[in-house]
């Protein structure tokens, strides 16, 4: 079965925001067997919307649109469901007592308004209760074609689709299962991988489709298939997926969804019982972002410092002056002081230290932008290594935090 | 003159990456008075692609076509292109001239590939010479409907967009201006702010449009207007904007794209001549993060702690084990400890502390998953506050990141 996706929404058009909810909404579609056709962003303009849900409903079984529910003026969705429907706007009592119960639990001091238009939904709709917001989503059906109305607030939007629509879909239509399994690579480009497996990428069975993800220092492999057996599906891709992890042994850090490189370094690191801290300069702090971001890193994570003016390397982490002075500040020599004197400061078995020039201007640096000196300190020694990562600010950023995992996991990892 | 955006790549309809290459391409295009009708992404698959080739025609333009242009085989975008203009593949010397200088930048010592598939371009397409990868853009015209080629990675389609693309739209296209203006505020939701400007809303002329954009804990405001006289679009939304602002004066940050938070505070301190310093706990590095993401802030930030374990609180930072036992280490007496402890560890003016249970579970804390303290430490002395930031760890990051920069914006703008 088939789905497609609308977002609607002005802000979207002229690049205000990034539509989030639409990958969202396909990775837990695809997880329960349903392939989305098409994703279309469409303008908060009566014509235009109309226009999209008779093309969606030419191909799909079912149409998740997203957006235009706010209790403020610019939104139009809801009576352009009702057009759509033929159907007009009533009064739902039981919105009207959830937003009371919100109002309430979050301890809001404020009667609901008067004309309290969030309330009012289309007759033929089933309203799925929003927990977490004003807004309440709806579920309609024509001619066969489920349409799910649902708000653009990431968070309401995500509670909704699990606690109703995902439970109605699969309660409602057969679905095949579709089975994607991800290899991920650190360190090798896309050319030069798809060089070394080009025989076994030959040889591939036609019902397997191969995918190259690239971005900033990783490639993803993503193998895919569709079919009625589960079991044989997964068979069919593990057994492939051996031999691609095989052949790109020595750059695969695992696999997607079942781990994130931060998970490696987390399983490997609690295994060993030993910990970790950081001395981050030019990375700016978005290796312990990245680290942090993640449940349960409490375990084997400590701390971090992001030691950004010079002097603060020698006031906080004991880099001595003389060496800034005889090598830049930019150096391995530096480097890899930082990360020796960081695991002593936290007492940590591994720390990781980044220093460089993120830019966009050099300063008084003695390097170009771009040059970035990474080092590992580890129970058996510092590693390190000097790096030019071009001269964007964001992308140097980027690849400084990849490549710094990459190295770390590959020194966790030795015996 | 109406443009749409077509993104190709099975990843984005299986949710495996997020499209942000239709949010900057509208962004640019909007910027010169280009708006985008429609963005739609579509499958790996010839006869769909070609459906939106088709659909795209009726209404744009100018179409903009990402993706599908990698040297590996899932790409079949090219020989779609030649199906659509019925047309076929040359081999186009200047592309391989481009990647060999390229490969000598780079200093990548590998011959090209013998059969280099890069190369290959429609022979009626206007080659748009790719600067920082191997696959070249594409300009190509069918019944005066421009269509544009660009690689799916996003520096490499960035650049191409600034350097080819927008000053050939520019060359080609008559365009009406679009002024857009948008209000950045923090502390209050969007019911209560329309609430509050109702009367001003509904008395707005119709050529200009209000939208509301709300997300964890702060709401923009964007008015926009479109017309051929740049002059008096640009003061009759100015004239609004005042209006806006000067009712919502409390709870104004200023406006995007001129100035985001971290840029108000730079511009205040750099003004002052005053400086900063974090201790992060449960942000873990996200206000950090957000503060070295722009560019030019060594001049005002000197660096930050993220003391993970509570032990480092102590250690690192001298907040008195005898306060952490006396009232929790999630307390707002351990948040003005570690901030103004902060003030003198890096001898800064200012300091932001944040303390808190991130979740998703609250471990051994007295507390609920979501309480969250963030002190602000000033010259005046230390304010703070304590949070109730919900159970959802990303949410309860985002929060303490915005109310954090919000607290402390507050404080350095106290004359």
């Amino acid at each position: 079965m088939l789905a497609e996706i609308i977002t609607i929404g002005d802000e979207i058009l002229i690049g205000q925001i990034v539509d989030t909810n639409s990958a969202y909404i396909s990775k837990e579609l695809n997880k329960i067997g349903v392939k989305v056709y098409q994703i279309t962003s469409v303008q908060d303009d009566r014509d235009h919307i109309l226009q999209a849900f008779e093309d969606a409903k030419k191909h799909a079984d079912l149409v998740i649109v997203t957006g235009g529910l706010g209790p403020t003026k610019d939104d139009i969705t809801k009576q352009t469901f009702c057009d759509f429907f033929e159907d007009v706007l009533v009064e739902d009592k039981s919105v009207i007592e959830n937003v009371a119960q919100l109002f309430k639990k979050y301890q809001l001091n404020k009667p609901l308004p008067a004309n309290f238009q969030q309330a009012m939904v289309p007759s033929k709709a089933t309203v799925l209760m929003n927990q977490y917001g004003t807004a309440p989503g709806m579920w309609l059906e024509k001619d066969k074609v489920v349409f799910v109305s649902l708000p653009g607030v990431p968070y309401e939007m995500k509670h909704l689709m699990q606690e109703e629509v995902l439970p109605r879909v699969i309660k409602r239509f057969n679905r095949p299962h579709i089975y994607h399994k991800t290899l991920l690579t650190y360190g090798l480009g896309e050319s030069a991988i798809a060089e070394r497996i080009a025989n076994w990428e030959d040889n591939l069975p036609n019902t397997i489709k191969l995918a190259y993800l690239p971005s900033l220092g990783k490639v993803r492999l993503r193998l895919s298939s569709t079919g009625n057996n589960e079991t044989l599906l997964k068979e069919r891709i593990d057994s492939q997926m051996e031999v691609l992890s095989n052949m790109l042994s020595d750059i695969a850090v695992g696999f997607e969804d079942e781990t994130s490189i931060v998970d490696r370094i987390a399983h490997i690191l609690n295994q060993k019982n030993q910990t970790l801290s950081l001395a981050e300069s030019c990375s700016g702090g978005a290796i312990v972002k990245q680290i942090t971001s993640e449940a349960g890193i409490s375990s084997f994570f400590l701390g971090s410092i992001v030691p950004y003016k010079t002097e603060l390397k020698t006031k906080l982490l004991g880099v001595p002056t003389t060496l800034i002075k005889e090598h830049t500040v930019v150096s391995i020599e530096v480097a890899e002081s930082m990360a020796a004197n960081c695991c002593k400061l936290f007492n940590t078995d591994y720390s990781i230290a980044t220093t460089g020039i993120a830019g966009p201007t050099k300063g008084d640096a003695v390097d170009e932008v771009g040059t970035v000196c990474i080092a590992i300190a580890a129970p058996s020694g510092v590693v390190s290594e000097k790096f030019s990562f071009g001269n964007d600010r964001f992308r140097v950023i980027e690849k400084t935090t990849n490549k710094a995992l990459e190295m770390l996991l590959k020194e966790i990892s030795k015996n």
